[in-house]
């Protein structure tokens, strides 16, 4: 009885009409869709930025939510659109492994090469499948379409390299940085399945382009350190984070993503 | 029995409570309206980039679309508020020529001089007819009241210069730039009706700014051709692009809106 | 029989997960919540601009409306949660003054220390009770709770030095600046009940920063006064602005929010 909901993920700005072109189509199918936007300014072509923020918002949004995420550098070459069934939603968009952040977490995964062109918009684009593929699948998706009407399950969809840290025999883990958020907030891959909630609190250190953060705050404003330093503190996505209070920690420490970021963890 | 959809296109930008005021008022009417943003980040005043934004966005969205467009330099003057009736969907905002490139191609339009202040907002300011006027007369027209109730219609409306390209006598096309999206890329007035879909490809020649353009692609990324420089694409809104890959067409061609692109075919 | 009504004014930007998350989490409680943004672009923890803009916004929206913003940078700290009543709609975010404007206008007000641990989202962060207290919280008032429900009353919430203009016994008012927009008009305080509506028209000065305003214009495209200077304007919040036609007045005046603003008026 609910209407469905329909996420919207893209790098295409909200000065174009292509964010507004892709609802229309939706709304034009199904007229009763609720389509949330999640960002469109992920920064052109960069399907890290995409991946690790829809794993950051999927967990908030209800069962059977759709997800759609463009960012789609090879849009009209051979990649393959791709609609993925896992955790009890849906994520719709091409094959480049945007949900491979989300699909590594949510076992088993449904993945389907979408290829039947009855629900695509006509005339069919090669150079904006956001809103002449992905936008009208969404909404048939929505009325109840089942997806394997959409086409063949496949199993070698394209992966990015894992979130996972990895545990060294001398007992260090290496993570690395995942994200750089607008206020340049660094996030790591570090979880509470790698290091406990107060390792950092109680003497783990971590360091990052040659520098140790000794610091931790539980909160932003917590002072009780009494540093002005960058420290460590457990983001909202569930991951440890390195920040820097009314500055950016990304340019203190000088950090990218896709820095290593090595944790020496105490007993 | 459908919700009411209504479009939103305007210089606001998104800091402001402009936009939030608009769909304040349209909700505090009508609680069914379905609001949809097509953008807030047109150029302040740019009511060209405007009216090109509104012609590629419209025809997705499905028929009794209310378009509201502000950008409204002449806001609180005697410039006129209308509501056009065209092609099955309903557009209102200043009579500055906002629709000028929609309504060249759905013919015939009834466009109606917006004059019932029963349906504004009050007290009426002479600084945001956004919320005043047209937001309240949009969710009104939602509601089911006639477009002739609003006002008497008008045959002189304001007009932008036409988008349709100029044929000379020698066989050459006079087309012009008339949009640059945020990647950089140069929209032309060129359509499929001017010249074939495969004319670059055989060999048809661009001319801009005493450069010329040979090189075609049928998608962004391919590279069939093996050229890096600035190519020929056809665009998602029906129109030729120049274009880039990765960098902006509009610098490496030092192009602007408004400059006169030429096309050379071929028999 | 409406759906309940939920605006989001925030620092958050939009090229984070941060608004889509807090979106999500209102969905999955009350799938017929009707979400409007406001901002998400209020310039990081300026308290002073979120309070502006919600008091510049809240009266377009329909009785019932929540309001949900959340500029916090006690995030995590001993900072109160609260929601206040008044005006027939409700305000819901952190303590630190963001209502004030709004509360000191619209009276009688009932504010809630939000405590109920019951309604809000588990676990609990303490980096982002957009997402974890105040979007739950929103969701959970539209479906009908109480305000009684979510904690006890306070009197003794935080408050803005107020935004009333003071009197001198000369008969000079001194206001002062409270926003600057995005195309650089300088809001001031000054409302039509501190000065006649005509009273820049008819002789009243304004000084700010050594510099006096003279001219007056109606609308902005008013040129009757001849002259291209910073010119008195009555903006559409309600208060009279600084203005200049196609430039920054805050540029041109030097102005920044907090700076004085005398207005000598005349009999």
């Amino acid at each position: 009885m609910s209407r469905a909901l329909i996420t919207l993920l893209t790098d295409f700005g909200t000065a174009d009409y292509f964010a507004g072109a892709m609802k229309g189509v939706i709304l034009s199918i199904n007229s009763n869709a609720q389509i949330v936007d999640i960002t469109h300014e992920i920064p052109p072509q960069d399907i890290h930025a995409a991946a690790f923020t829809l794993l950051a918002a999927y967990k908030d949004f209800p069962p059977q939510t759709i997800h759609v995420a463009v960012v789609d550098p090879g849009v009209g070459s051979a990649r393959r659109p791709i609609l993925a069934s896992s955790g009890g939603q849906y994520f719709l968009g091409p094959d480049n492994g945007l949900f491979s952040y989300v699909l590594e977490r949510e076992l088993p995964a449904s993945v389907i090469h979408i290829k039947n062109q009855k629900y695509f918009r006509q005339p069919l684009s090669v150079t904006f499948h956001g809103r002449d593929v992905f936008a009208p699948v969404a909404a048939a998706l929505a009325m109840g379409v089942e997806p394997s009407q959409f086409g063949e399950e496949i199993a070698d969809f394209a992966r990015l390299e894992s979130l996972a840290p990895v545990r060294s025999a001398d007992g260090k883990i290496r993570a690395r940085i995942i994200h750089i958020d607008r206020f340049g907030n660094c996030v790591t891959s570090l979880t509470r399945q790698d290091i406990a909630d107060d390792a950092i609190a109680r003497g783990a250190r971590l360091i990052i382009n040659g520098r140790k953060i000794t610091s931790y705050r539980r909160f932003f404003a917590d002072e009780s350190n009494g540093s002005d330093e960058a420290f460590a503190i457990w983001g909202s996505a569930g991951f440890l984070e390195l920040a820097s209070l009314n500055t950016s920690a990304a340019q203190a420490l000088d950090a990218n993503v896709g820095d290593i970021v090595e944790c020496t963890v105490v007993s």
